[in-house]
Parts: structure tokens; sequence; C-alpha cells
């Protein structure tokens, strides 16, 4: 059975903007360099440019990085919008009371101890609760990494990054662990475009409804990608997510899925697992895209977010393999595509360049050694094939080699296309070197295609896309 | 049905050897500097330090890289054991006839254009196949990217490379597509220990059985990973693996399960894809590991080649997210492994540390802050799990940031100690930079630790040293 919602039953949804676009922050904890720790998150926002007012709170420091650090948040002379609290848990309720009478209107919890500890963190945790909801403090955690909104700087994360930059856009992040933080993803190295990331942690307070309602009046999110591991306003959240599908596709990681880990998400967060099979009907049917492993979050995101949606699931497949051709066949097949049956006239020009090439999947590695311009002669194939009006969306391959290589100009003509047909198109890139795969996905990505590693994914990515154009186009109603 | 062999039913094994252990080599081909070709095969085999005399064959050139090129096969004066041949199909006949004359052991029919283009190139196979056999010359291909065997330097890859070196080792890898040579895998940059790696191509001699022979009696092979469209020879395939798998694990990836892609194989392979259902059935008979994607091959011939086999299924997982951990055990039970119980006296010594470690999972994330040396800690930690007896296997996290790092000192220690109490160990790697990830991957691979970006994997791999450690302890018959 979903629960229905125990903690609070109203809350007023305006509050969780503090936690993403706050004027003023306050880090309390220890201001030693460290791995983790006030330090860090005061350098964090200062490496990513947070444009708000940042204070330190320790009474052992008086600055930090050029930041004024105050022995308690109640002698700060400005107002804070947002605390993130690093201090042991026993010490937390007094914490949390300072910033109530501050007027505080958001913390961050991230130090652990509570729930997830057994019934003495627990009886702390609703003590905290308490606190806080008498002071109108909301409150994300305890036992998290916190909340992210690059489009700020605000990158107040606990731990040490040695990365500056990561890019904004559209994808919004949530999790009910610290592995969806800026510590845990080199954001900086990858495509992917950021709205807001945020760590759960114990959801003593704001949970998964109270995020999914914020996230769905975003106007930066386009795309909402969650893990959870359990679901604790269930029917609120059901409802709220049968009522943003038809706005935002939501992709739900569903973890603690066995009987064995039930007893580890309790440990993990406090938290209790319930029936996988309860949760999953209940998201297939508000509309939501349920995936399998925590990697297809972002593999899904990444499609959903820069690509336009297929009107139907014909698949076209260019490689350069006709063995992972095959492959991809039969992930197209089980992700619910269909192998595009190619127009008589495209099929014919195909084949004046290869005999392997007058077929779908289009083969064009035999004819490669025949062509000084790989580029040129990817684009002219991805054309052709978006061209045909038997194709609703494409899975194509990118090589590269010291010998080969895909020019900007090239995969842009090819995205422009994809767009004004409103065709969507995936990438699966390999090559010889690390070196080269590494600049060439960042090209392409750079140019909003989504490039996976594997040609699998690129289909099963494609096969998700259909899904939700399926689910939109019935204007899919709540449950 | 699996099919009976049609074209060969007896074939001298001996006679592969040439293919991978050739003492001389002649490249029949364009020797025009391109992506393609002899020029590059004698590039690549100059580039690797093959240890054999090489020619080049070509009417208008006279040498090429300092090697000298003949007109025709029949006029290199010495001894040539294998040849790659890369010209037009229609004369492929004859330089097949040129070939046998000289009396080469062995070729490579790089060149495609064959049964994979429908009856005339059928037909044309056939052609090949009758010379080629009258004369005792074994054949690889056509439609192949052809064999490599790194430990004398052998990578005549028809492809250029810009690499240099593969690493030496105990997998063998075949596969019925290019994918798996060394054009389109970044063997520089892993750590896979390669013992020999074969294109079958369109098989129409040697086949996956006849292979499957040579690797079994290979002394350099140790674990053999391969990829099949079709079986050729399929009840002597059946009974070979059978007969090995109980000295080497044998991993098959069997792709064209669809009735989508058995055309798409036909045009690709010129072969029969065949039930899926009856493949399997049969495989797992043998006691076969079977694998669901092309990546899993990989992943799984890591641990089977570095790792000792665990002694039971009783894994500990060490993570620094609780998050993860929970997918960890959902991974774990779903492939066959059970969670360790702990024995009360490890319990007692990790919840020392933090109480988010007295279970297994063991989340040591809670606890790093504390820590100023995390790798001891780790090392310390992965220990304490080894040496419990209630532990057959341990997959661990390695974390990497500018403020985090392991050094090879610990990983070496743990290695050790695995190998020495017979636990396969894997390792789930994240951090903040691909730089980072790069460097600390290659560190604990080079101590034949494998190392996986999903921990999920990480589990996975466990899960298929498990198996094949039971088939192993069964003293598997051949069915």
């Amino acid at each position: 059975m979903i629960r229905r919602e125990t903690e609070m039953t109203e809350k007023p949804k305006g509050d969780i903007d503090a936690f993403f676009e706050p004027q003023s922050i306050a880090a309390i904890g220890s201001m030693r360099e460290a791995m983790f720790g006030g330090y860090v998150v005061i350098k964090n926002l200062l490496d990513f440019g947070f444009s708000g007012q940042i204070y330190g709170v320790n009474p052992g420091v008086d600055e930090v990085l050029g930041v004024k650090v105050y022995p308690d948040i109640r002698e700060i002379p400005g107002v804070v919008d947002l605390t993130i609290i690093m201090v042991a848990a026993h010490r937390v309720p007094s914490i949390i009371a300072s910033c109530v009478e501050k007027g505080v209107k958001a913390a961050v919890i991230a130090a652990d101890g509570f729930a997830e500890t057994g019934e003495e963190g627990a009886k702390l945790q609703r003590e905290v609760i308490e606190i806080a909801r008498r002071g109108k403090l909301r409150l994300i955690g305890p036992n998290t990494v916190g909340c992210t909104n690059p489009a700020v700087g605000l990158v107040p994360c606990t731990y040490a990054l040695g990365y500056e930059q990561i890019r904004t856009g559209s994808i919004a992040l949530a999790a009910q662990t610290g592995l969806i933080g800026p510590q845990a993803i080199p954001f900086e190295d990858l495509q992917y475009g950021i709205s807001k990331i945020c760590d759960f942690g114990n959801k003593c307070d704001v949970n998964e409804a109270d995020l999914l309602a914020y996230l769905a009046d975003d106007p930066q999110t386009k795309v909402i990608a969650m893990h959870l591991e359990d679901i604790r306003s269930g029917h609120r959240f059901i409802d709220k997510a049968a009522e943003v599908v038809p706005q935002k596709p939501v992709l739900i990681f569903k973890s603690g899925r066995t009987k064995e880990s039930a007893k580890a998400v309790a440990s993990h967060t406090g938290s209790l697992a319930g029936e996988y099979q309860v949760y999953d009907g209940a998201l297939k049917q508000a509309g939501v895209i349920r995936v399998n492993t925590w990697s297809q979050l972002f593999d899904f995101a990444k499609v959903l977010s820069s690509q336009p949606l297929p009107k139907g699931n014909r698949v076209a497949i260019v490689t350069t393999t006709g063995g992972m051709g095959i492959v991809a066949v039969d992930t197209a097949v089980q992700s619910g595509l269909s192998i595009a049956e190619l127009s008589p006239e495209t099929l014919q020009k195909l084949g004046e360049f290869h005999h392997s090439m007058a077929s779908n999947p289009i083969d064009v590695g035999p004819a490669l050694p025949f062509w000084s311009d790989f580029s040129a002669f990817w684009r002219q194939i991805v054309e052709m094939v978006l061209n045909d009006s038997n194709v609703d969306c494409v899975a194509a391959v990118a090589y590269t080699s010291p010998a080969v290589a895909l020019n900007r100009f090239d995969v842009e003509a090819v995205a422009e296309l994809g767009r004004k047909l409103s065709k969507p198109i995936t990438v699966w890139i390999y090559g010889t070197k690390f070196s080269l795969l590494e600049v060439l996905t960042r090209d392409i990505e750079d140019l909003d295609i989504p490039v996976y590693t594997e040609f699998k994914v690129a289909l099963e990515a494609l096969g998700a896309a259909f899904e939700y154009s399926k689910t939109k186009a019935r204007g899919f109603m709540k449950g």
C-alpha cells in the first residue's frame, strides 16, 4: 500500500524557493580546511560564483577565505535565507532553534546520526522537526549533501570538488542519496544541462512530493529525474506526478526492490522500502517513466532534455558495424521501437553508395574506406534517413580515430535538421583512444545531441522518448 | 535446432596456429596512406613490434615504410605463413589461388562483398573456399578485421589505430563483428590483459567451434569471451564448450534475438540467426556463462581473468553511499549472491568506527570526514571484511576527488590479501573528475582488481564469478 502522508499534511510550496534561490547563506560547522565541512561549503560557493551573501558560523574562527565567520547565527547582521548545518547530531536541535530565532527560512541538515541510526536518532529527528515546524523553518535532510542551483552559482556542496562549473540547463536531479551531488558526479566533464539538484536525505520535512510540486512549477526544469528508496507522501506524490507528466517527463528509479535491501533502506535513511510492485503499478498509472538502473536516469534525461519528441516509433539505425546494428535492432524492438522501412527512394540512394547500406540498419562501415571525408559522408547519410518520411527517429554511430573525425559543422547541420523535422537523434560513440572519445563526446553533446558509449543505450533512450511522447499525446489525465 | 556442420566435417586444429603465431605475413592490397588497407596493416605491425617477417604485395609499389612490396605473392623469396587480403571481392579467388601456389598456411580475407550480399556473393565465397580447401589453406573471413596476438606484436589491423600497445594477458576475445578489433576498442587506455582477438567475419572456413578448440588448448588463454550471431557447427561447438568449461570459463553474448534482427543477421554475415531459446538452452547445458549485453562480455571477463574464484556466494559490500549500497544489495540478490552476515566480532569492530558501518552493506561515508588518511582507512575496512570467515567475496567502492586518494600500497595489500584468501574483489569507482577517475582506474586495474563505473556491474561480475565457480566445482561433464 502506498502510505498516506504522516509528517505534515499541508505545506506551503513557495517555501522550497529558499533552498534553491536564497539571497544569503550561512554555513554552520568546522571552518578547518578539510575534505568536508563549512570551509568547503564556503569555498564551493565562492568557486562557483554564488551571487548572494555568504556567511560562516563557528565560535572559534573570525574569517575564512575572505568571508566573515560569526560565533552564532543570531549575530549575523543581515537576513539569512538558507543555512547548511554540519555539526554533530546532538547539537542540531539547538542550532535549529537559533536558526528559527534568526528567522531563517530553510535549513539543509547535512549532519547524520538521526532516524537512520535507530530509535534514539529518530527521537532526535522528531525533536528537530518540532522546533523547525513551530518556527516555520523548512528542512532538507538530515543526512544529505543538500541542494544545487548552478544558474545562480548555488553549489553549497559539503565535500571538496576541485572544479568550478556545472552546465546550466533543464534537467532536475533528485535522489535519496548523496551520489546525486557534485562531489559524486564529474559535472564539469559532462554535458548535462542542470536546473536543480537535490539529495533528500532522511526526508524529515521536505520530501519527494514537495520537491516534485516545486519542480513542476520551476520554469528552468523541463525534465525531472528522481531516485527514490521509499515514497513518503504516496497519494500526494502520485497525484502530483499524474498532473505534471503531461507537461514534463518524470523519470523514476526506485531502489530497494528485494526483501534483502529493505533492511538496508531502514538503516540508510530510516525509511520503509515498501512493496516494489505497488510502487511500480502506481507510478506507471501516473505516466511516470520507470527506469531500472541508476545510469538510465541520466541516459534518458539527456535525450528528453535536448531532443524533440518522436512522432512515432520508427527508428533508422546508422552503424559502422553490422554486428552492432543487430544488437541495436534487438534493443530497439525490446524498447518499443520498430525498425523503419525506408522508402524505396532512400534505399536506392543508399544502395548506390554500397550494397551494405541498402537496408535498415544502414551499415556504412564497408563504404568508409572509399570516403576521404568521413564527416561529410556521415552527414549525408544521417540527413538522408532523417528526411525519409518513414523515419521518426535516428540512432547513429560516431567513430573516432586519428584518421577519422566528425567536424562540428556537419554535426550541427544534422542537429538542426532533426530539430526542424522534430525527429530525435541519439549517437553511439566508439573509437581508438579515450582522449579522442572525450573530445568528440563533448563536441556532439555541446550541440545538444546525446551521446552514449553503448549502441544499446542509444536505442533505449529513444525508446524512453517514444514512451513519453505517447503518454503526452494521450493528454495524460491524473488517475 | 542446432545445425550440424555443413562446410567441413574434419579440420586439423593445428592449422589455426598460423593465424596467431605466424613467422611471416604478407599484406595484400592498397599501399596508399589511408585509414584502411595494406599500408595501415604494415604500419600497425611495425608499431606493435611484430617479431616476424613482413611483406607487402601490390603491383604498383616497391616499398612501404621500409618494407619491401612485391608485385605478386609468388615472387616473395621466403616462406609466407599468413596473408591479409584487402582487394575487391572479385579479385579474391585469384589472390587465394596465388596464396595456395605459394604454400601460404592461413589467409585473413578482410574484403567484403561475399555471402552477406546475396546469392552472387555466396557463389564467390564458395569458389574461394573450394580453391583454399584444395590447397589446404585455412581462411578467416571474408568481411573481417582479422586476428590479433599482442604477445608477439601481431596486430595486423586493417584500420589506422594511433596507439602502439595492448596489454598482454589471459582474455581471448572473439566476435562475429569487427567491433572486437583494436580499431574499435581503445586497448591502450584499458587494462584488459589480452591473449588473442579474432573477428570471425562470415566464417566461411574457420568458425566458432574451430576457434574454441584452438583457445581451449592455448596456454595463454584462461578466459574465453565470444560474441555470436549464429553457431555454424552447433553440436561440435556445444560438445567442445562442455569439454573446455571445467578448465576455462566461456562467456557468450548471443545477438540476433528477435525476429526483426534475424533479417539483419543474414545481410551482415550471410548467416541464419536461429532460435535464441534453442541456443540459450544448449549453451546453459554446456556450462557456458551466457551474458545479455556486449559490455558484460568484457566486464565479466575482467574479473574471471584477474581474481580468484569465490568459494561461496556471500558478499560483503563496502560503500561510501548508503543509497548505492541498496542498489548493490538489489543487484547482488538478482545475480545469485547472498548478503554476508558478518561475524559479531567484525560488526563490533566496524561499529566502533561509526554506527553506519555496523551492518552489511558497510557504509563508510559518514565516517570519512573523520579520517585524514582515506587510503589507510579504506584498506583497514576492506581487509577486515576479507578476513571475516562469513565472507566469500567483496565489492568495494573507490572514490576520488582532489581531497581523497587511494594509494598503490594500500590497494596492493588488499589485492594480495584477497588472492591469499581466495576471495575475489571488485571495485566500483566514482569521483569528481574524469582525469582522476582515469588515473585511479588504471592504478587499481594494474594491480589486477577489476574496476567498474557502476556498483551494479561490480556485483554482477561477482555473480558471474560465483556462477562459474559452481559450474567448475560440479566438475562439469559434457551433456
